[in-house]
């Protein structure tokens, strides 16, 4: 006889990307209403970002054209849709007492004081659908998560006659109302670094050498289309790592010869009015810019402005002095130097609206200043060790940042291999490895996750360095989705120091990308940590989370990326995607 | 005292790719006349693909506007231009006996029928240019790399009046003249594998449910985008997997209900019109198209319309019967399953130009079988083993190829595992190891090198079959462009067993690949067997090929296909890529 078919049959669940805290679903089916619309409630007008917001989440709605996951696509549900209940409108209330602000006067505001909370609720019986939030933060989450839960029939409604006006003839519909869902965040921060020192400006030398006009600068357009995918999974910063030794991009209004001179040209740079629109783009959408000019390592371009203030500049063999390609670093223990990088910081701080700026701090080569003559004259006149002069360095260069009203960021390296007595507010950006989180809670800092063996969406490539037949990337293997899904912010803390982590990222460090990989790359991974750092470690049944029940919905967001003009990367052949469970390790 | 900077410094050399067997240039500059034109010599008028290529060719000299890859740009070389010389014209002729022929009748002979020869002389003092080959395709190769001469002054051509009414306002030149290149590929096969029948349809699906205008059909373009970008490196053969058990998009004309039932919907098909569009357009491109169908193992998707001819569908645990969800092969014992593929294949054959087809036969699963109680019924009633009755359908169905007057070509197992009697004139394809070449070669069969450990671009992404924390790809690490370019195709032959080698390819799987991704993943990596396949062992210089040397020319490749277009990742950071050896491992 013929073997029987055996295919493992998985329930279908509401594909929201991050899952929320809370949520219960059933499994009746409700159309938009032909005349559906979202209704800003409160009697105050709504912030201008809310209002766009709110436009384009029904835009979405009917441009998404999304059909369901499952065998058979769109048509697996029509007849089911013949009983669907109607939904004629979303309300959106403003609950508690905080007076209502723009969303990006709550998405910059310090990470303590966001609310990103909500609560949702779609009836099942035609009655309206609720969103209500402490904050127009809350409310564009909540509206994030109902754009999640609608599929289209694909065209099909003409088939209904009474819905054949409906725009776009398809009918939008949810199969699993009631849904009632009460959010809020795990963690306060969940972030994405771009790295637009190395490469990201590349078409606007090569396709078009004579851009003056920014609106063709291709670079812009796609940290744009990068923040608006962010927000689709509730990611909340920005973590912009926009100069290295490759290029100095950014205009400092005080300093205008760092671009002039640092970057790779006139056309390879972001005006300051280039900065304020990237930072508006991210606000409207949720998102927070925490921007991070890196010192005094990764400083080799700031020589092509300021030649006394680099040393070992672009030295062979380079990896002598830098652990990439061209060496060169600031002079730290110069007097000068301090007061340099005090004024570069102020002039950009003054331009940021959020409370997180970064001063880099990764990967200093203190070799190079063995032989720095200038470097070892400035040592015998203050008296001071090279360690005792980074010091004085890095918290002057806090003590700019703090002025500002700010909070500085370093990476692992400035408390755990230079251990500077950094103030206690500092926040420690995890990079090397998932290891080295506890020896900083040790220390009593507050912390990021950024570690290479999980969240490093670069690595797997090969290595960029040129050698006779390639060789690895350093941090080789490819990081997967699953690997980075798996992370626990909480591994290896005691319970006393949980209250230092505040978040985590997935990073891109673009030697080997730019705008023409950087959806692929970096889409859907950095969901994985998304949802980490949103829903915690167990998802809304309890459960603690796990890859096999999270693809179907990751590809969801795959699918509703590309649907949304991201070029998101397929995980599985959409065969796999169909069918959940049938593409596991047997 | 100040270290001084050492800066290593290679002498810039003519970025060809891929390098011409010989080639000889000097160091003058040679500007375009604003009067430049391309004139066909011969008295017979051009073949239509021919006037095209001479049009293609004259408007990336104008468009790609691609300045010169050195520390300045264009920059650089402005002062010098002002005594540079005009180049008034460029002569094509054709030289020898032939007849001339389209570019694509050319493309599509016999391989060893091929001529891709060419002459290349640019002189430098303002005296025409000329390309002589034997036949359209070999003036074709002439002017793919007479294009890759030209730089841009990006726009500054203005500050010379006398070129100010010259197209794009831009000065185009070269700056090695004279140029002399004698050229003939090393090889006869330079393929590219392109999987299409696990998700190169998604976005018609998604992003246009409703589209049955091919015109707006996503993958089409991107395919015809790749066969662009191939013949920019002189690659001459497109190796199209089109069908596999996830879908088959295949439009079969005697056996329409194979893609009616087998593909992932009706708009996820290519139709007849389809494919000759793609044969069409690679043969104007001087590339050759080898359809794969594959049989009798990836096959699953013929259940969908022929339930009958398929064992082992979609069985669970999958791995026990094969090597990728679903599982499904043909019930090759059967007699109507090889009436049914030689009917499917004379459908198929009836329609290609080419000579080779390939009829697949990797990965075939044999437990599958032993509880097939049709396949075990057909045996007894044959009185056949399951070896011989695979060697029967095998070799029936190369009966079916040879009959339409082509030749078949099989992956490697059908001969090292199944040891198939295969015809000697089937054409071998080795991608389970390069160490499997020598087996090949001992048995005496011509074969096309395409080793997983050095030509799958695929690998290095992780294994896209699902588990908790992800796992690496079977075929890990990335294979790098100096990994592939380091290949030797003789290595551990004979010498009597080198004629058995006919060429090598690159490949694309799909599982994690699609139209989001498809460029950058690709290019410029494919080009490195481009050159291997092109220039052979030793480059133009006569020293072996190294990829330290290659590194400049591949980094020029990747800029210009950029300005043409194409997503071709970075390499390195712009940095490196205008300092040649500054980025080497030291």
């Amino acid at each position: 006889m013929h073997l029987l078919t055996l295919i493992l049959l998985i329930p279908s669940a509401l594909a929201l990307w991050p899952n929320p805290r809370n949520v219960t679903f059933g499994s009746s089916s409700v159309i938009l209403s032909p005349t559906f619309w979202i209704h800003w409630a409160p009697s105050t007008p709504a912030p201008g970002d809310m209002t766009a917001a709110i436009s384009r989440t029904t835009s979405q709605l009917y441009t998404d054209n999304l059909e369901r996951l499952v065998v058979g696509r769109a048509n697996a549900d029509l007849q089911m849709l013949a009983y669907a209940s109607e939904l004629p409108m979303l309300h959106l209330e403003i609950i508690g007492s905080r007076p209502i602000n723009s969303i990006m006067a709550e998405a910059t505001s310090a990470l303590e004081d966001r609310d990103e909370s909500y609560m949702l609720s779609v009836p099942a019986d035609g009655t309206a659908a609720m969103i209500q939030a402490n904050t127009t933060l809350g409310l564009l989450r909540g509206l994030t998560t109902f754009s999640q839960l609608w599929y289209s029939t694909g065209g099909v409604a003409s088939t209904f006659p009474y819905y054949s006006f409906f725009p776009g003839a398809s009918m939008i519909y949810t199969v699993q109302a009631p849904v009632m869902v009460v959010d809020t965040p795990a963690y306060p921060y969940r972030g994405l670094l771009l790295d637009t020192a190395r490469n990201l400006y590349d078409r606007t030398s090569v396709a078009f050498p004579n851009v003056t006009d920014k609106s063709y600068s291709f670079p812009i357009a796609d940290i744009y289309r990068t923040l608006e995918a962010m927000s689709y999974v509730k990611i909340n910063m920005f973590h912009w790592h926009i100069t290295d030794s490759q290029s100095f991009p950014l205009t400092v209004a005080a300093l205008p010869e760092l671009s002039q001179y640092g970057a790779y040209s006139a056309a390879q740079t972001y005006s300051l009015q280039d900065v304020q629109d990237v930072i508006n783009y991210a606000g409207e959408r949720g998102i927070d810019v925490m921007m991070e000019i890196d010192t005094p390592g990764h400083t080799a371009s700031i020589y092509e402005s300021h030649p006394d203030y680099v040393a070992c500049w672009n030295l062979e063999p380079w990896s002598t002095y830098a652990n990439e390609p061209p060496s060169g670093q600031l002079r730290f223990a110069v007097p000068e130097v301090l007061n340099f990088t005090q004024q570069m910081f102020a002039s950009v701080l003054s331009t940021l609206p959020g409370t997180l700026f970064s001063t880099g701090g990764d990967e200093l080569n203190t070799d190079c200043y063995v032989n720095d003559t200038i470097t070892q004259d400035a040592l015998s006149a203050s008296g001071q060790t090279l360690s005792q002069a980074l010091s004085t360095y890095v918290l002057g260069t806090h003590d700019t940042v703090r002025a500002s009203g700010k909070t500085p960021v370093v990476w692992e390296e400035m408390l755990l291999v230079q251990n500077i007595s950094l103030g206690p507010d500092t926040l420690i950006l995890v990079w090397i490895s998932s290891d080295d989180a506890l020896a900083v809670a040790q220390k009593g800092y507050k912390m990021v996750h950024g570690p290479s063996d999980y969240f490093y969406l670069d690595c797997g490539a090969g290595e960029w360095i040129n050698s006779a037949t390639g060789a690895d990337s350093w941090c080789d293997p490819f990081k997967t989705w699953q690997k980075a899904y798996s992370f626990d912010p909480l591994q290896n803390l005691t319970e006393c120091q949980y209250d230092l982590v505040l978040g985590g990222q997935q990073l891109l460090w673009t030697e080997q990308s730019g705008p023409e990989n950087v959806d692929p790359i970096v889409w859907p991974r950095a969901a994985a940590s998304a949802e980490v750092f949103w829903t915690g470690a167990n998802g809304p049944d309890g459960l603690p989370r796990n890859s096999t029940e999270a693809l179907a919905r990751l590809h969801d967001v795959r699918y509703r990326m590309v649907a949304r003009g991201i070029n998101a990367i397929n995980l599985q052949p959409q065969w796999c995607a169909l069918r959940p469970g049938d593409c596991n390790l047997t």
